[in-house]
Parts: structure tokens; sequence; C-alpha cells
């Protein structure tokens, strides 16, 4: 096939390159299609040749500039519009595309422009009425900023729990927006530090019958748009340094008796007539609370987006070096490549398996959340939070132990493992789900069917926890279908555990509260694991079985396929062996030589495997990761480039003048 | 006991120290002696009260400013002297405290200053000779500066391939230093990037025999003391901004046939006589070779000591927050500590029982190194090889994952992983140790017996291995000698498992290398790990159980002991099933039960246990971690010290000015 991709250079690469077992060009548009690569080439080309976005590895930004420079780029980016709503409506992915591009740049850059436009302008749109028209089309042309204001000083996880309360004054027709003190001040709110005029905030609703209602949202201008100055009852301002993302402005707000017009709350959910009378069509007020953060489950597929483009990039950066670093060798004086040590290739080509894995499992778990969103099964609430929930930490969790931009990279994705709740929090409403399956089960005679069907093989429970494990030979293990059965027993055997666990701990007297608790440790968090890692597992295991997979991709794929399911699996081993799924010595022989073996072959195909997903070396920004693999020229080249590299400090004189005086500090005895 | 320590301040933390079950005072004293508190509070109270070391958390430092503030700082070191050679011959330990409490107020203040008085300094005093002590005189009085320059840009790990040359010429009487290009660049050197005057350049020895005798260390001036300008031939210059440790230069250097005197040659290994001819008291090039790099034994136990202390800095915090943030409850608004929910227990309380086991574990390994190098044993060299080459990774594993100063924390150890090389090479070296002790029993009959003892265990590999899993009760696994023991069998069967494949390896036909390569996932490197921690394990079990460690400390330190056996052990489960160790479900659920229960009954002392190595607040630097338990006012206070906090961006007008027309740089199609 041609494709309209360019050629990569040649170079110390070459030496993989040339051993790959297919071309990556077909791999990128089988994977992509043409309409995406063209987008995504576009979008970054486009960055490219753009100064107002040169930078240089390893400078020493003030954060002031940082922050500047980030807010002019974001500038720019309203006038390249690289996604119409039209594109976006045509083809949604294109935004999490657009997304990965950015984020590829810069995720603060990604991240201020998104909160913008998505988290304040987009949930206005979905949370609102048409009387908030005008304030999404300020957010169009940048008339305003703004920034979505949930979290408080002393609250994140537990949104209920938020402190700040919005009572109605039906005088005047206003909310009185209000602070009770500084614990309970917006915290951590991305753009609200410097840059933002209004804020999303989520406050506890009050009518004058002092009843309270609930965590609402409103909007409350915090800056005047023409001078960027703190309107008089707010406290707005910077939190300062942060480990990374320094060019998002994250700041904090205390509110003192703010008043806003009573259309400014978002009243999809829940509205207050002008006599102060509540109005909702939920009767469940748990329900109408669940509907009102759901903008954060499409945020959630974001976060799992964000975490997966990291671990590429630092997969990247961490192959190309491994495969042109040389260290010790056979004979003295003649040294290999540090990919060909198999701890090296254990340590690393995991992880690209799991890229892949999660690659295709972000992609079609956007593509159901979108038909969901679309309605078509709206009725289903729980098994669209699942979907959303559950995808986060399984990537949080895999892009972590990976290792020139890498401790950038790992400081920017930090926060994806808290954002929206600890990962934990997350992985407790996933077992809680499975639990209420098999409650409903138990209990109702229900069928296990969920709408995506990723539960559906729970129903079989009985028959599966009665399997054991058979493959008898290495090639045997090296099939995905073989980590694929384990995984659909180990999801029933902690499934089962968790729940008898649980009954345990309530017919010891605690409550549900109590029990769940001391139950997550070894069961449900295990559960929701095994749970996770086996949806990811299944769908690329569909993928690279599909007859549509074109054939010269398929061995690769299904390599990539069964070391992922068979290394995920291997955490799990010691309760594979509990359960009796495993015994004797020879199982974990024979899966930790397919697992070498696996990725000793992949190991050929590992420079390849990250060309595909490589963006150019002007976004990557490492160079220690260039295209052209020359590691050692491109790094002198980097570190020459540097500021004042060889000219003397500028403190020198402190050296040469005021020498001490041994000891003359020195407390006298 | 009444103790000369002041008593910590009343708070939201009172809630657990009034619950712990020993006193922290009598738990400082029995840990560390009279002596060394009084000598860490005094060196811990004079970097407060110095005003040059104020600072404030979050502020954005420029580089330059960083770096002319730890020089200043070092600088004021020398007047303060804190360890005259005397004291520090009295009690070499003192040498550890000192670098574990200015490398808590500062890691890059710390490396600068023991690069230059140890690292440069101490080595040319042990490796050279009396021609040498003008130059060791000089470092002690801040006359000139120095840094040890071993690694190129090219060549890490692997110390025998630097290129760099030394050649003599007979003529002059002078050794010629050249780097034979860039790559061959001494790199990443410590005090090189702007400081240093002189180098400790590691550089292959040739005379005028055209023979070359293998890496030699030199000192060679590379800046002028009177300018701090590049001496001719020497391009010296700075790497600039590295991920953490910013407050050190870290510098590169390419020689050009640089001229130094036939005397500064460091000759205790080896010399060149004025003729030329080479001298050395070593037949076996390869012994000559190790005890030149000697120098670098002591450095990894600094190592292991600096991880160590960030774990500790870091569990300071996280379990102070985990005191003071509230966040869910059993009914709505009743929210409790997170330190109270099983997970949380679980992710923190593990690591806390680590850093008990391996503060002991480092103190007693360098008592142990300190008999050594005062001679005793001097003729066992692997014994001591081993002793250093083990500690370093098992401290960087377990400061890795745990959690306001975590990130720079986090920044500041990434090199401790692969100082001296990767960790994996210094595991390498740990299992070649093991099974050269094997060997030799095989083939020669010789007793297993190493001179701490740490191995003899070993002889009775055969009775060990018949050994199965023998508690019954969760009770009885809350004793460390049940993890103990199953560590002794860990090792046994990993160390026979690896011989084994080793030898298939070798039956397979492949060459030493190879085996060795293709034996270290699963096998060789898994013993290492388990060794290690066997050896951690063992001397905190001994302290435990030894008569003169207080009644009163006993029982929270045999806790913190078992939980750190069986955690560690936990990871090995899946092996202690594989070769019939444990068998069934009971004994993983006894293991599971019993390190919950020790982390739900050691959750009451967490809070004490850390306060016993808690440094003042001044030094912890960390607001979320203070000693006063007040969480929000501390970071509030924080946030609102910080830079321009309240003020509008300097680039406001951006924001007003020149609106982007949205889509206005979009291509037109």
């Amino acid at each position: 096939m041609a494709h309209n991709v360019a050629d990569l250079p040649s170079g110390p690469l070459d030496f993989y390159r040339k051993k790959a077992s297919f071309n990556w060009k077909d791999m990128l548009f089988f994977l992509e299609g043409e309409d995406i690569v063209a987008f995504k080439q576009h979008v970054l080309k486009t960055l490219e040749d753009d100064p107002l976005f040169a930078r240089q590895p390893g400078e020493d930004v003030p954060i002031e500039k940082m922050r500047a420079m980030t807010f002019l780029r974001v500038k720019q980016l309203f006038r390249y519009d690289f996604l119409t709503r039209d594109e976006v409506m045509s083809n949604p992915w294109k935004t999490v595309i657009l997304s990965d591009c950015l984020g590829m740049y810069d995720w603060a850059m990604s991240a201020k422009y998104f909160l913008n436009k998505g988290m304040f302008g987009a949930t206005i749109a979905n949370t609102g009425s048409a009387r908030h028209s005008k304030y999404v089309a300020d957010v169009e042309d940048m008339t305003t900023f703004g920034c979505f204001a949930l979290t408080e000083l002393s609250h994140g996880s537990n949104t209920r729990a938020m402190r700040t309360t919005a009572t109605y004054d039906p005088k005047t027709q206003e909310f009185v927006i209000n602070s009770p003190d500084f614990e309970a001040a917006k915290f951590w709110v991305g753009n609200l530090g410097k840059t933002a005029t209004h804020a999303m905030v989520f406050a506890q609703l009050y009518t004058p019958d002092q009843a309270c209602h609930g965590l609402h949202s409103f909007i409350v201008p915090v800056r005047d748009p023409k001078t960027l100055l703190a309107l008089p009852g707010v406290l707005v301002g910077d939190m300062g340094k942060k480990l990374g993302q320094n060019g998002l402005d994250n700041g904090f707000a205390l509110f003192h008796n703010v008043r806003v017009p009573r259309e400014n709350l978002l009243n999809k959910t829940g509205d207050v007539a002008p006599d102060g009378r509540y109005l909702t069509p939920f009767k469940d007020p748990n329900k109408r609370f669940g509907e009102s953060l759901g903008a954060l489950s499409g945020g959630r597929i974001s976060i799992t987006r964000m975490a997966l483009v990291n671990l590429k990039l630092a997969l990247i950066v961490a192959i190309r070096f491994s495969a042109t670093r040389r260290q010790f060798g056979p004979k003295d004086m003649e040294e290999i490549p540090v990919l060909e040590y198999q701890l090296q290739q254990w340590r690393l080509i995991p992880y690209l398996a799991a890229a892949y894995a999660l690659e295709h499992f972000s992609k079609s778990i956007f593509m159901n959340f979108v038909e969901f969103q679309l309605g078509q099964m709206m009725r289903d609430k729980s098994g669209r939070q699942s979907c959303s929930s559950v995808s986060t930490p399984a990537v949080d969790t895999d892009t972590w132990p990976v290792m020139n931009r890498l401790g950038d990279l790992r400081n920017d994705n930090d926060p994806n493992c808290t954002y929206e709740g600890d990962n934990n929090v997350l992985l407790q409403q996933t077992s809680n789900y499975l639990l209420s399956w098999l409650h409903a089960k138990h209990r109702d005679g229900v069928r296990i069917e969920s709408p995506l069907h990723t539960v559906d093989f729970l129903e079989d429970s009985l028959h599966i926890l009665g399997g054991k494990f058979t493959a008898r030979t290495m090639e045997q293990c090296m099939d995905s279908a073989v980590p694929l059965a384990a995984y659909k027993w180990l999801v029933c055997f902690l499934l089962e555990e968790s729940r008898r666990k649980l009954e345990e701990q309530r017919a010891s007297g605690k409550d549900d509260f109590e029990a769940r608790n001391s139950s997550q440790v070894y069961y449900c968090r295990s559960l929701a694991i095994a749970y996770i890692e086996h949806n990811c597992l299944q769908r690329f295991h569909d993928l690279t079985t599909d007859q549509d997979t074109p054939a010269g991709l398929r061995p690769v794929l299904s390599k990539l396929c069964a070391l992922y399911g068979l290394w995920s699996l291997s955490s799990h081993t010691a309760t594979l062996y509990q359960g009796g799924y495993l015994s004797g010595k020879k199982p974990t022989e024979l899966v930790q030589m397919a697992i070498l073996t696996l990725c000793s072959q992949l190991k050929e195909d590992a420079v390849s495997l990250v060309d595909v997903f490589a963006p150019s070396d002007f976004i990557l920004n490492s160079p220690i990761g260039n295209t052209d693999g020359q590691l050692y020229k491109n790094l002198w080249a980097t570190v020459m480039q540097g500021n004042q590299v060889l000219e003397r400090p500028s403190w020198w004189k402190e050296f040469i003048s005021d020498k001490p005086v041994v000891g003359s500090l020195r407390p006298k005895l």
C-alpha cells in the first residue's frame, strides 16, 4: 500500500527497523484510518510550523512565562479552530485525537484549552438550558474564559460533602454564593489561578424555606473580562508552583456572599422558580445527583487516554534509547544494544503490548460511550457508569512503572491517578457494580447480561470455576486464548470470594460502609482490576482473531495480545494457585517461558511498533528518542545549545573571595 | 526516661499520638543513642537558625539562583565544619548521619558538599599517596573544588569501556589526557558544570611502549581557581536543567591533549616510573581494577541511605496527611481520617515497616563495612563487595511506590536507582556471588560460610528445601519467624533453580555472557532480591528478639518486623506455591489476614512511628506534613504566602486585546 506518510530517516535504528515482521505504515492506517492519520498530521504539522510553539528541551522557563506562553498558544488554537462543532458531530473520535495531539505537545496547554471549551463550555450546554446560550457563545470566541470549580480544599473525592452554599433570595431573585470558611474554598481548579473570568461553581442549593437540595452548579463571574481583576466579594488566586503542568494556572476562590442572577443556575436537573420553589424532574435525589455529575464520565475517558498517550511517549523514548544505547557485550569491547538484554526486554516490551491493548480498549470503549450518549440505551445507567469508571485505573496503573522527557511525563501524568477521585475509589465502583449483578441474580433470578455484554460470562460462573489450566507446552501458552480463559476463571473466583468476604463481614455485625471498607484489599479491589484487565484482553483478543484484521498484521498483534494477557495475568499467579486453577511447578514455568519468548520475538518489532504511534521529533521533544536514532549526537547538540553552557557562573566571585575559615562558625566548647 | 527532646505541639494528630502503644522518645533514643540524637539536633537546628538556609515551599527559583544558593550554603558548611576528621574516626556513623541531615534539607546541597570532600578529597587520600596531600589540604579549606569524573556520554555501567586516555610522555614526565571524541566526553559529573577547579579523571593509562594498563585516575585541573574560567584544552560546561537536584551543577568535559604532571596519577594501585615503566603491586589486573574502584563501595551504602531517608520523608508526609485528611464516613457528613481505610493502611503501613527494617539493615551493614575497612578481614573481598552491592537495590525498590514535597522527593530520589549502575546490574553481582558459593561447594567441597554469616544457612539447603509452611492460624503468622523460615526456603529454592537454569543454558551451547543474560528474569534476579530481603528480615528479627531491646518497644518492633516479612514475602507467593512450600487456599488467606491485621493494629502507632524519625517542620518543608497536623491551615497559609498570588498576570492585556478570530488561521479548502 502507498500511504501519504513520510519515510523514516536512515540511521542506527535501521538495524531493528529492517528486522520488523510487518509494515509500520500498514499498521498505522489499519489502527487509525486515513482520515484520522491525515487529521493528526495536520494538527501536529501546524504546531511545528508556527514559531509560537517553538521551544527548547531542558530550558529553564519561569512559571510566569510558562503561563503566558501557554495562554498565547491557547489563543492561537482558537484561530486554528482545528475542529468545528460539525466535524465533532460527524466523527466524535476526532475530539479525542485532538486532545492526544495537543497533549503530546504539552498537557498543560491541552488542559487549559479543554477545561475552558469542554469542562466549562460544553458542560453549560449539556446541563443548562436556552437561557445559558450566551455563556456558551462567549466561550467560543474567548470573550470570556471559564473553569470548572467542584473540589474544595478539604473535599475532593467526596463530592456530596462540598460546603459552598448557594442560597436563593426571592426579593432580588438572586443566588447568594458563599464559602463558609477557607477549608471550603474552591481549590485546585484549572484556569482559576490567573485566567478565568467565569467559574462553574458547585454549591449546596438552599431555598428560602431553609431546605437544602444538594449540589447544583452555577455560573459565577470571578474576574472582570475587561481588566482580569477580581470581582468584589471574590478572593481568587493562584496556587503557585506544582509538580507538573506548570503552564496551567490552578487556583482557588473564596466567595463572600457573591450574588448572581437566578438564571445562572444550570437548570437541567433542578431549577428554582422566581418565588423560591424548587423544581426537578427527578424524584430520587441520588439520581439527580448522578445526572448532574454526568459531565465527569466523559472526563474519565479523557483521563484514560491521557495516561495512555503518556505511556506511548515514554515507550517511544525508552525503546529507541534501548535500541541505540550499547553497554557490555559477550566479549570485551564489543557492546550490544541494551534492548538485547532479557531483563530490559522484560521491563519494556510488556508495556508496549499493554499500550496496543489499551489503545484498542480506550477506542472501543469510547465508541460504546458515544452510542450510549446518542441515547440508544439511555435507560441502563449502571452499564454506562461502569464503562467509564472502569477504564481509568487500568491505564493509570499500567502507565506507572515505565521509565529526557520521561521525568516531565511522569510529573505531568501524576494527576491522572487522582483526577476525579483516587483510582481506588473508582475501582470500588467497579466491584460494587459486579457484586450488584451477582446480588440481583441470587435474589431476583435476573440473568446477568449487560448492554455491552462485558459481564455476560458471569452467567456461566459455575462451569468456569470448574475449569483448570490445560496448556501443556510453551507454544500453547503463546495463544491469547490461554490467559483469556484464566481471566474468566479469575474474575468468577474473585467475585465469589468478594461476595463471601462481604457476607462474612456483615455477619460479624459490621455496617455496610465498614463491611465494604474491610473487603477491599485482596478481594473487591483485585476483582475490579481483574475484571478490567479481562475486558481489555477480551477486546484485543477479538481484534486479533477478527477476519477483517489484515493478515500481514495479525501475527504481530497476536503476539502482543498473548504477551499482554500472560504478563497481566502473572500478577495474579498466587490467586490462580490459591484457587486451584494452577497446580505444580509446570504451568508457571510454561507461562514464564512464553512471556520471555514473546518478549524476545517482539524485540525485533519493538522499534517499528513505537514508530507506529510516534509523533515527529518536534512534538516528542526528547533528544534521546529522536526518529534518526542518533542518541549521542542529539543529546550532545541539545546540551551544547543550552543557555550559558560554557560560561562561568554569575556568582563566580563568591568562589574567589571571602573564602570560608574552616570551623569559624563551630560552637566553641 | 527524661530525654532532651522537645515535646510535640498539640493538635489534630493527638488523636493517634495518644493511642500509641509506646513512647516515641524511648524509641528514638533506643535506635539512635543520646550522642547521635544530640548531633542530629545540633546540625538541623544550626541550619534552621541561619537565614542563609531560609526558603519557601513552592517557590519558583531559577536554576542559576538555585546553583548560587547551593554554593553559598556549601561554603557556609565549611564554616560550621560539623564533623572534624577526629570525630569521624571516633564515630564513623556520624558521617552517615551528617549526610542524612544535609540531605533531609536538600540532596543537591548534600551532594555538592560530599562530592567535593568525599568522592574527590577522601578518594585522593585513599587511592593516592603522600605526594597528593596538597590536593587533599586544598579541598579541606575550599582553595579548590573537586569532582569525580568517571562516566562518559556513551558509558556508565560498563566502567571498563571508558575511552578517555592518559598517555605518558617520558620526555616531559607528563600524562596527556585526551578524549577521542564527544561520545567519550566525561558526562553527568556532579560539580563539574560550574564549580569544579579539579577533576579526578578516570582514563585508560598508556605507557610509551603502547601498552594499555586499564583504567586509572588522575588529578586534572579544569578551571583556574582564581577566575573559574576553563583552562586551555578543556571544554567544560553545564548539562543544564535536570529532573531534580537542580542545585547541583552536573557537567561534562572534553579533554584535548591536556598535560598533567606524572605525579597527578593516583598511584596506590599502579604507578608509572619517570622513564615510563608501569609498576603495580597487583599481579591480577582484575584485582587492581576492583581495588581502584573501591571508592564506589562506600558510595553504595550512602545511596542506600539516601533512598531510605527519602522513604522516611515521604512516609512522614503521607502518614500525617492520612491521619488528618478526612473523606467519606459511615454516615453522611461524618467523615473519618483516610488512615482508617483498609486500603490506605495497606498502601502505607508496610512501607513504614520497611523503613524500620531498612534503618536497622543499613546501620548494621555500615558497621560491618567499617569493621572490614579497619582491616580485620581484608582478605575476604567477596564478602565485602557483596555487602555493598546488596543493599542498594533493596532500598531503591522499596522507596518507589510511596506518594507537598513528595514530587520533589521522587525527582531527587531518581538517581539513587541508577547511580553507579542500573540496580539490575548490581543485583546480578549479588546472584553471581551466591552462585559462586554453590559452585565452590559442589566443586571443591568448600563449606558455605561467609564472614558476615549471611550465607551460612545455604549449607543446610537440603534440609531447608524439605520444609513446608506450617502455620495454622493467623496469630501464628504474626510472628516474624514464619516469613523468615519461608525466606530461607525461598532463597534455597531460587538458588537451586538459578543454577539449574544456568546449566541448562550452557548445555544448550550458550557462552557464559549469554547464559547469564538469559537466566536473569524469574531466576537470578529473583534470587538476589529474595536474598537481600532475607538478610534484611533476619537482622530485624534478631533485633526484635534481642534481650537488650527494651521491653516497652519490643511489641511494636515485633509487629513491624512481622509485617515487613509477610508483606515482602507476598510478592513471592507464586514461587512458594510453585515449589510446593505452600499448598491449598488456607496459607495465603492466613498471611493476608495477618498483613491486614498488623496494618490495622499498627495504624494506631503509625503517627508516633513517623514522629521518631521526623525532622523539624523547617527541614521537612511540607505544609501538609507539619508536626502540628494543621493540614488545611498550613496549606492555605503557604499558598497565600506565595509570590503574586492574588495579582493579575503580567500578560493580562493579551487576554483583553487582540481577541482571536475563530478559525482565522484554518486552511481554506
